[in-house]
């Protein structure tokens, strides 16, 4: 079986996946049947490119390298808007990685709302989709035939959907917490170390784990945006990232970090999702933990997330300082789930 | 479809395990298309039974509690040995919950290899077919295209076997780390709180974690026959318990205590895997961990594994005090996945 992708959004994480589909390619054909074929890429300042023949993806990724543009690749290059290309390109698969508008999720919204309506299966990394119309594109994607999977829009490439999905059938989900933005916990561990807020921020940002803008991260809203896409997905929330009680690091003092040193306390951001008798309640705050917490030894870049459930207990998933490619994982990952449901209910 | 279940050794989870089949009958018919009947019942000492149309589990259950005994049943008590009863029964899956014998896997390997001959396919939460034969017998179901499944040997339900199949397609595990035995963990944790070795025994006992004779979990025998069923299956280490570098906790001193409690430290009885050029090398010892190791909460009766991967690097999985009802789900979960094989690639 050949799957034919599409591409919106190339940065970081879209190039590493290429890179592992190189690597994997004959892993891909021997062992699940598939090849891949990159039909089209379409990137906000770089061009858009777009191929019935197929791309060569080794060449994309040097003329990335060589020139930062796509605009010199040859007579692919075309001058299309997303939706166009995606209207022209015949994949099977559109993998959505632009980034992220965390007032309405779009127009990430909108790229994946079009392929579902077009019978393309979705993968995104881009958490808008999940947090702000999970129900509706789910809805959309069921009555398409078509599966949408988004692994990479929560702790990288770790199976948390996945694991609920394929691991623990039959549980329910009666809760969460979770430590889920990396920014801030880079922050408050060199907080702990001695650096004032300013210092750190600057830190993360030099190493790469912070955006120039980091306010996303440091209000919270990037943690509140992934506990709603958990709890839309996990626990049928049906709720949106605006509806999270939410506070973040910013108003933390060197007061509040000496007060808790003194206790043998450390700070974390904790994101979770109770049931309640009205729903789904979800919020975001900073939390003393102390040592008898797994919260406790999830420092730096490392995040984590306890999944309470009826049968199982409290289960405890852990990633620990993750690199670009564990979010290219979960697109892979992604990928062959849709290989799996195309072998089975689908079709 | 109609599942005909027989069960070898029904103590404490086989009877969990009917419990949540009960609870769980009509979700698995109206979300899975699957009904169960339970054919046949084996015990070491309290009987055994068999019927072709199917036994009834809440009378089962309510005999067992009432007489602690299966004879009184009516005339579906035979007098049959396991694999005379296996032989008649007609059942589709085999479910190996007897005794595990730590030397040879015995007669459990037996019960397994005899139900895949028979074209049966196998759950077993008992772990010596898994650690003592693994290639032999995952050869055999293939040969004869039945499943063999087997959660519940490791963390109980926790998802470790299912997360590296499922979720994890197309990682190399490179190194595995676990504390993996309650009973040990259990005595440790007690030890520091202040008691000594033979109390904490005691109370373990007393809280039923422990069995009467705890020396296999005292000496790391239940520990490296874990980590040997894990390095069977995710590292293809074709090994045995006896190859294990093993020492328990027996010699470990009130001195040590205090030695570790001066650092900052705590003892664990830690598992390992890891890849040498000769092969996969196996250990299990008691080890010094500090506050920043995601070992250090893990106290009490919980259980963690920490798996280094290629692509994904390091995922932690901690398991929460667990009850009998964790390694019943895992029975439940494995039964799941039979459905599924069967449903895909089985047949």
């Amino acid at each position: 079986m050949i799957l034919r992708l599409a591409f919106i959004g190339f940065g970081n994480v879209g190039q590493e996946f290429a890179r592992l589909l190189l690597m994997k390619r004959k892993w891909l054909v021997s062992s699940k049947g598939v090849d891949i074929e990159v039909r089209a890429i379409s990137t906000r300042s770089r061009g858009t490119l777009l191929s019935n023949r197929g791309l060569d993806l080794e060449r994309v990724l040097e003329e990335l390298k060589a020139n930062g543009d796509l605009r010199q690749y040859g007579s692919e290059s075309v001058d299309l808007t997303p939706l166009e290309m995606l209207d022209k390109c015949g994949a099977d698969i559109m993998v959505e990685l632009s980034p992220l508008n965390v007032d309405s999720g779009q127009p990430a919204v909108e790229h994946v709302s079009f392929a579902l309506q077009s019978k393309m299966h979705v993968i995104t990394a881009n958490k808008g989709p999940i947090a702000f119309a999970y129900d509706r594109l789910e809805a959309l994607a069921k009555s398409r035939n078509v599966k949408m999977r988004f692994e990479g829009t929560v702790m990288d490439g770790t199976p948390v959907f996945n694991l609920v999905e394929k691991t623990l059938q039959g549980c329910e989900i009666l809760r969460m917490e979770g430590i889920l933005n990396s920014t801030s916990n880079f922050v408050l561990t060199e907080m702990f170390r001695g650096r004032d807020l300013t210092d750190a921020v600057k830190e993360a940002r030099s190493k790469g784990i912070a955006e120039a803008d980091a306010s996303l991260d440091l209000e919270g809203w990037d943690a509140a945006v992934k506990i709603t896409a958990l709890a839309n997905v996990l626990m049928e929330a049906g709720t949106t990232p605006n509806k999270v009680d939410r506070s973040g690091i910013m108003g933390v003092k060197p007061a509040d970090i000496d007060h808790a040193k003194e206790k043998g306390k450390r700070l974390k951001l904790v994101a979770r999702a109770d049931r309640t008798d009205t729903g789904v309640r979800t919020s975001v705050c900073v939390e003393e933990v102390g040592c008898e917490s797994q919260f406790w030894s999830v420092e730096g870049t490392s995040s984590a997330l306890i999944l309470s459930t009826d049968l199982m207990g409290d289960i405890t998933l852990i990633e620990s300082n993750p690199a670009i490619t564990q979010t290219a994982y979960a697109v892979l990952s992604d990928l062959l789930s849709i290989v799996e449901w195309m072998r089975t209910d689908g079709s």
